[in-house]
């Protein structure tokens, strides 16, 4: 199941003033999506942790080359489907940070380790059990990381013992090898305070260093304990618990991190990404734009609008949304003007689009398919 | 810019059990379906009105062909590249219900003309300069539509004397028609009762009149009132002032449509599209789900379970959804088990996927490229 490139045509061709780029277009602003790649990369360096980028916000390989050139050890990504993607683009080690437990889907992963190092997360006896039954058609061990819910409620187990038994079940399985721990506190990554986001790795690091103490006890060998996104990576690495970082929106950042009051040792990360939009309605009280939620997704609020704080978005549908004064004396733009918004949420956003338009000095410099755009199974 | 069908692997094979569809993936039931194209249609014929469904809903060209077939007299659709999918798809005629001023979009929207008949709506002096300047390249003359706001506050003209304007300078132009009246009333569509439906509605018909009035004492030839959506269609249907009625997620229906107090006079329409899920972790207090809003659109609310009114769906994140018990008692499903969702909004699901996955006694008998997927520009 090798995934070809986007089927869609590309909205820009290179060379193209941005101006002339057909709207909708997902804009990346390539002198800050380097900045970015690079900081992170020399924080990583800098702590003597070991950097895994979420590859479920861009999903693009040519990124996540970008990433591993300048010093990630691997991607980590959610779904199987993106795990071929990545391979495909030539990721040579690929964490699927998420439970698999179809038959079918385990065959995939096992598939792909012909050519990558993969991993995957268990949370439980009977996904395990389907892990089981898929590694002998491994080409070379599987990591195999148990997910421990740090406090998000969602995935990974709950209980130390539930840890435990499922080592003793890997233990000496042909292909499994079990590498450590997976540990993100998703919920954590948009507490607006600093102090709120510092309370919740802090617990996180509890509940990790239970687990991981009880797996020595047992015998286990060394473990990678992984976890960790844009809002909180300087925590996890700075507390000697964690080994490996995952953030990912870094790249791009979105309004939602922007939002968070930024903790002074995250360093700086910069808007990179943006969503070319043209107004096509206009009346007194409004402009009309062409990106609605089909263009971008909602789900974590509204987008900004990039260098225009004296406009507002707001009442998306499906193809269209609203441009309104954020107060009195703002200057609504005309029918046929282009905008940038800030998304909301840069992962879903991302997942709308085929391709990534690369920006340098207002010229189109780069196109990029998004190969796993909809690699959701 | 003729679009390819989809590049993702397809979710199933033909033939196999529904069990055996890889998730997350849509289904239609098609038999569901097949009720639904032709109970419009049906009702259509019997009210002497027009039926031009909305592609934006499917985005599906087999489904645009089923509809035509049916009796439809053609499609609408919101963007250039979704009439290009739909008149490559063999659609003969094709309505963009919505705005389009980019000169390089109305080249495309032109270069169609040659091999369908065409229409686009207009709501400003400017954006109808740029139709004009790009109407010399038809093959064969434009519909043009005045776009009336009936009550949605978004796109359209807001005054009689607008649009005798607009008429003025269409008048005349060489390749564009004045064929019509765009007056679709998209925020009545999901107001919960049919008294608030119906009153939104007469509101909606008062301005078409005067406007349809002005034109016609100004000399503009018979004009073509066209609107209407799943919530109201047998409101507009039954004035004696719409000549043509666009409803779309009549098709599939989605939870939000379920939502609303159905009117007896609109007939019965069915749940027709699901979303197949599996469960991948587990715990006492919940499951969840390989579905989040990278699969299905949220924008209006969240999915139900299909056939399980005892568990609620929660917490949607990019790749997970939380399966909750609704009441004391309700089993929640186990591990690898599958669920059928019904999407809150059936649009932007649809949006999201390149394949659905048509069921026929719980086997996979259609597969169908959603061609027009990610057509947003």
């Amino acid at each position: 199941m090798v995934m070809p490139s986007s089927s869609r045509p590309a909205p820009a061709a290179f060379g193209d003033p941005v101006e002339d780029v057909d709207t909708p277009a997902l804009l990346v602003e390539l002198g800050a999506l380097e900045r970015n790649i690079a900081r992170m990369a020399e924080f990583a360096k800098g702590k003597g942790v070991r950097l895994r980028p979420h590859g479920k916000t861009h999903k693009c390989a040519t990124i996540a080359r970008a990433q591993v050139e300048a010093g990630a050890v691997g991607v980590c990504c959610q779904k199987v489907s993106e795990a071929e993607a990545f391979v495909a683009g030539g990721i040579e080690d690929v964490l699927v940070s998420n439970e698999i437990v179809a038959p079918a889907k385990l065959r995939r992963l096992m598939g792909l380790t012909a050519k990558a190092r993969i991993g995957v997360c268990v949370d439980h006896p009977q996904g395990l059990e389907a892990l089981i039954a898929a590694a002998p058609e491994a080409a070379q061990p599987v990591d195999v990381y148990i997910e421990l819910d740090v406090g998000g409620g969602r995935c990974g187990i709950e209980r130390v013992e539930d840890g435990l038994r499922l080592m003793d079940r890997i233990a000496g399985v042909r292909n499994l090898n079990l590498t450590g721990i997976q540990a993100y506190q998703g919920s954590a990554q948009h507490r607006r305070k600093p102090a709120e986001r510092k309370a919740a790795i802090e617990e996180a690091v509890r509940r990790v260093v239970a687990l991981r103490e009880a797996l020595i006890r047992r015998g286990a060998g060394p473990l990678i304990v992984t976890g960790a996104g844009t809002g909180t990576f300087y925590l996890e690495a700075a507390n000697g618990v964690y080994d490996e970082i995952q953030p990912g929106s870094y790249i791009f950042m979105d309004r939602d991190y922007g939002d968070n009051e930024w903790a002074p040792e995250a360093g700086r990360f910069e808007n990179s990404l943006f969503l070319l939009t043209t107004v096509m309605s206009r009346r007194a009280s409004q402009a009309v734009v062409d990106a609605g939620h089909k263009s971008h997704g909602v789900d974590s609020g509204m987008p900004a609008v990039a260098g225009r704080p004296d406009l507002i978005y707001d009442r998306p549908s499906d193809e269209h949304g609203e441009i309104f004064p954020a107060g009195p004396g703002a200057a609504l733009p005309e029918l046929g003007q282009k905008l940038r918004l800030i998304p909301g949420h840069c992962d879903p956003t991302v997942n709308l689009h085929d391709w990534l338009v690369g920006i340098r000095d207002g010229h189109v410099a780069a196109l990029w398919p998004i190969e796993a755009r909809g690699a959701f199974s």
